[in-house]
C-alpha cells in the first residue's frame, strides 16, 4: 500500500485545476460516486502503477488525469440528451494540449464495463494504444467489488433507483462477480481475486440470512 | 430454519387485514425499511418463539401482529408534527379488543433501540408485562446486523440521508456492534453472535480495502 504522494502533481496547475473541479463535479452524485470513490480509484490506480512491470509504457500523469475524470459525464446520472463528453473541452480549457485532451477522454469513455461488454475488441484496442486505460479500469472495477463495492452497490440502489436489495444482489452475478475475470494488470487481478471472494462470502451470508423470511401470511 | 407456516392466521382476520396493511404502508418506505423487511422480522420472530423455553408464556398472534407493525409510524421517516401512532387506532378498526389493541402498540412503541438507551429499565419492565417484545425486538435487531444489516445501513444511506459511506461505518460501533450484547432471548443471542462476527469481518475488509485512498492530489 502507497503512502500519499501529495506532491507528485503539488506544482502541475492542469492536475490542480482538474482536481478541484472534480471534487465540486462528484458533489453532486450519491455516495456510491462521490468524492472519496475518486481518491480510492486515483489511489488504486498508482498502486497498480507503482508495481507495473510495464511501467516505462506508462504515464502517471495521463493515469493521474483519467482516474479524476473517469466519472465526468457518467451515463448513469445524465439523460441521453445531456451533451457530448465534455472531458476533453474541460482539459483544453486548462491548458491541455490537445494530444492529452484527446488520450484523456479516449481513456475515460472506455472505462465502462457494458462498453466493454458490448464491444471487447474496442477495449482491448484502445489499451493497445493507450495502456493507462488497464490500470484505470482495474481500479475503477477494484472499487466496484470487495467490502467497498457492496457498500457502493447498495448506497447506490438506495439513492438512484429505489430498487429492492434483493435487486441489488442479482447485480452480484450479473456483473460484480465477472470483473476479476477481465482484469488487464497483474496487480489488479490479484487484488480483485480477494475481493470477489468477498463478495461469495457475502453472498452465502445473505442466503443464509434471507432464509428466515417467509414466515409470514402473505409472502406469497 | 422454519418453513414458511402460511396457514397459521389464514382465516384469522385480523392478521389478514394488518398484513394488507402494512403491506400498501411499507411500499413507501426505501428498500432500508420495506415488506421484505417486515416479513424476514416476522420469519426471524417466529423462529425465536418456537425454539424458546417460556413458549407457553408467549402469544404468538401477538407476536405476528408486533412484528408485522413494529415500523408503522417510525419516527425515522415521519415529522414530530405527525400524529401520535397509529397502531392501537388500526387494531381497533379492524375489530381487535381494547386490550390486544394496547398490547400491541405498546410493544411496537418499544422496540425501538434509541428508547431502549434512553431508559433502559422502561424496555425491562415492558418486557416483564409482554415477554412478546423480546421476540420481536431480537427478531428486528438480527436484521440491523450481518449481511442484510449492511445492505440495510447502506441503502438507507443511500436512500434518506444523502451521508458518505464512512459515514454510514461509523454506525457500526455506534450502534450495530452493541445490539448482541443486548439480547433478550437465548435463540436470538445465538443468532446474533454469528451476525455481528460478520460485521466484525466486513469492518476489517473494509479498512483494507479504504486504505488505498489517498495517492491523489487534494486528498488531504
Amino acid at each position: 500500500m502507497d503512502a500519499p504522494e501529495l506532491d507528485t502533481f503539488a506544482s502541475d496547475p492542469l492536475v490542480q485545476a482538474v482536481t478541484a473541479y472534480v471534487k465540486v463535479y462528484m458533489s453532486n452524485y450519491d455516495a456510491s460516486h462521490d468524492w472519496s470513490h475518486i481518491l480510492r480509484v486515483v489511489g488504486l490506480a498508482r498502486h497498480i502503477y507503482s508495481r507495473s512491470e510495464n511501467r516505462a509504457d506508462l504515464d502517471l500523469r495521463v493515469i493521474q488525469l483519467a482516474a479524476l475524470l473517469h466519472d465526468i459525464g457518467d451515463r448513469k446520472y445524465t439523460t441521453p440528451s445531456s451533451s457530448p463528453s465534455p472531458i476533453s473541452s474541460l482539459l483544453l480549457a486548462h491548458g491541455a494540449s490537445p494530444a492529452l485532451a484527446e488520450e484523456v477522454q479516449t481513456i475515460c469513455l472506455s472505462v465502462s464495463y457494458s462498453t466493454e461488454v458490448k464491444d471487447p475488441s474496442h477495449t482491448l484496442s484502445v489499451i493497445a494504444q493507450h495502456p493507462e486505460l488497464a490500470v484505470v479500469q482495474d481500479a475503477d472495477r477494484l472499487d466496484a467489488i470487495g467490502a467497498i463495492g457492496l457498500g457502493r452497490m447498495f448506497t447506490f440502489g438506495g439513492a438512484k433507483t429505489g430498487r429492492g436489495m434483493d435487486e441489488s444482489m442479482e447485480h452480484l452475478d450479473e456483473k460484480l462477480l465477472r470483473l476479476e475475470g477481465m482484469a488487464k494488470t497483474e496487480v489488479g487481478r490479484e487484488l480483485m481475486k480477494e475481493r470477489t471472494e468477498r463478495l461469495r462470502v457475502f453472498k452465502r451470508w445473505w442466503g443464509e440470512e434471507t432464509g428466515f423470511a417467509g414466515g409470514g401470511e402473505g409472502s406469497a
